[in-house]
């Protein structure tokens, strides 16, 4: 079976709901392009609903945040027009939707749904979507590539280190899911209708490997690696995980897109925001972070018994990379925005 | 804060999911009636999305039964036209959607989302619904009747066995419930859009305390009145916890739909099933039904740790009560299935 991608339930200290602060960051260094965006490139349609998704929800607060930037935009750009708003919260279907629906503002202004399932496929009715928001979500690939699996990645869990045929099966795997991803929500979106991509990705030029937070997810690798010496995991765990996700460039992103004949590519640009690992308490927050998004895959992979153990030793990890002049170089991490609308249907 | 009517989430042995077999029988009974009604009454529209709501759908398996049979009667009815359908299943926000997601079937044919909240008000976009079902929901009514919260309800948890003042008090409560209902719905359906709705009901003529049904609760009213004469319950828990439910007859239904000028009654009749509670065994069967749907709102009340006591006590009273002449009079449960149709507007 398919492992499903699910960030960590509940509103613990190792949920998703208390370690998603980076991503909260990074939306927030783009709320005014986002705004801005909407102005500019939004259509009014005569409809009297507006229907918004979030595609990889997770449980919040951050999916909440977002809606309400662009329901306050929308709601901006269209007047007085009395608009009632439909948003969508879509993720896996093992998400915790339980915590994302209790944790619901009370005065949100929309009516709220749950979407159960991949966004790598149909998830909505043709041409009932206004608006689709995605934020740290598409850089989380199908699975992990056929020629992967099948001819290894010894040791690692990410391309980051890895040989040249990894990297290239990680890329093919990253368009071609890109490619099904904007054929379903080309389906699903009204005409006229906008779709928005926050997602994290790495310099233009850059080779793949040189991406930092693909780095650092592979120190969660030289951290199961560590264990594998010291006799508590099998190496077979370690050569069987491999994460499946890819960092993009803004021209990959802008190849992939551009080939999509219904859609127009409307915005496209890099932005930033500060690293902060600098001390042990730093590296651990990065740690309770990197934790909230992968422990769901781990444990369907390893069991939930050793999680703990290997945290800790990726969280020491983490703050020895921090010290290389690898990771002073960078100053900040890159995001990736975009904003696609879909043509208009011209009538043959 | 508004107590929240909710069954039993997951799958285990005290699960909704494994304790709502009376009511999938209920279902059952009506499956033809349900195909047929569809069959008879709807009229196919040019869009090509089909949008069926559930309400108070609980967790499962029940909801997907009636779905399928509602999928199946309007793709019957609608010929070789391709139709997406969009199916949503609502609940009050602390239904168990986790588990509703998790096993919603593999080949349902249809797109699946899930909608936190009371039915009674809104929930849904201004006509944006083909079909609204709901099944043994809408007898729980949206509060407890400020009458009796006020006056009181000494020693009782229904209208059972209690003064005209109180039985009056639920009826007004169900009238006021069910004309913010059909207003809700009203807007939320398409012109010529369907609801259907079963719940369970009385003879018609009757007294609302002669209500089998309600008798069996108010079991769990006696149960909970032996914990206090042991000392195990404070009185003032029995006397201020009340179960927001009325079972209404035919006359009642059709009095209170019939006001409602943008909908016309087209189906309105009774329903049976046999009672199942002729030995201890039974009476279990029936404990665990009554826990799968009233515990959440118990332990809200008086908390968890008396539960399994009271629900001894409570199986022991029921199979006492099955032995009463009252009981072997009644040799079946009464439902009441409505089916409702959307007006055209008419312009003006």
């Amino acid at each position: 079976m398919e492992k499903s991608v699910v960030m960590n339930g509940g509103d613990g200290p190792k949920s998703y709901s208390q370690n998603s602060q980076i991503q909260a960051e990074g939306s927030d260094k783009v709320k005014e392009l986002l705004t801005g965006s909407i102005s500019g490139t939004l259509t009014p349609s005569p409809r009297q609903t507006f229907s918004v998704a979030d595609l990889g929800c997770s449980v919040g607060p951050n999916t909440f945040s977002s809606m309400k930037t662009i329901i306050e935009a929308v709601k901006h750009k269209c007047g007085s027009k009395p608009l009632e708003f439909h948003v969508f919260f879509n993720d896996n279907a093992d998400n915790d939707f339980n915590t994302l629906f209790q944790n619901l503002p009370v005065d949100k202004g929309y009516m709220a749904a749950g979407v159960p399932g991949s966004f790598h496929g149909r998830l909505f009715p043709k041409a009932s979507i206004d608006l689709f928001h995605s934020a740290f979500a598409l850089h989380w690939i199908s699975k992990v590539p056929d020629e992967v699996l099948q001819r290894g990645n010894k040791g690692r869990i990410t391309y980051a280190c890895s040989e040249d045929y990894v990297v290239e099966a990680y890329r093919d795997q990253f368009y071609k899911d890109v490619e099904v991803f904007l054929e379903a929500r080309s389906a699903e979106m009204l005409e006229d209708g906008l779709m928005v991509v926050l997602l994290p990705g790495r310099p233009d030029g850059s080779d793949p490997r040189d991406s930092i937070p693909m780095q650092v997810f592979e120190c969660l690798g030289v951290a199961m690696n560590e264990m594998v010496s010291e006799g508590l995991l099998e190496e077979a765990l370690v050569d069987s995980f491999n994460l499946p996700m890819y960092m993009p460039t803004i021209s990959e992103v802008r190849d992939v897109v551009s080939r999509h004949k219904s859609l127009t590519l409307e915005v496209l640009q890099e932005c930033y925001h500060p690293t902060r690992c600098s001390n042990l308490e730093e590296a651990r927050v990065g740690s309770l972070h990197t934790r909230a998004a992968v422990e769901g895959l781990l444990c369907q992979h390893m069991g939930h018994h050793l999680i703990d153990v290997l945290f800790e030793k990726f969280t020491q990890q983490l703050f020895e990379f921090s010290k290389t002049a690898r990771f002073r170089s960078i100053e900040k991490l890159e995001n990736l925005f975009l904003l696609v609308k879909k043509r208009k249907l011209v009538q043959t």
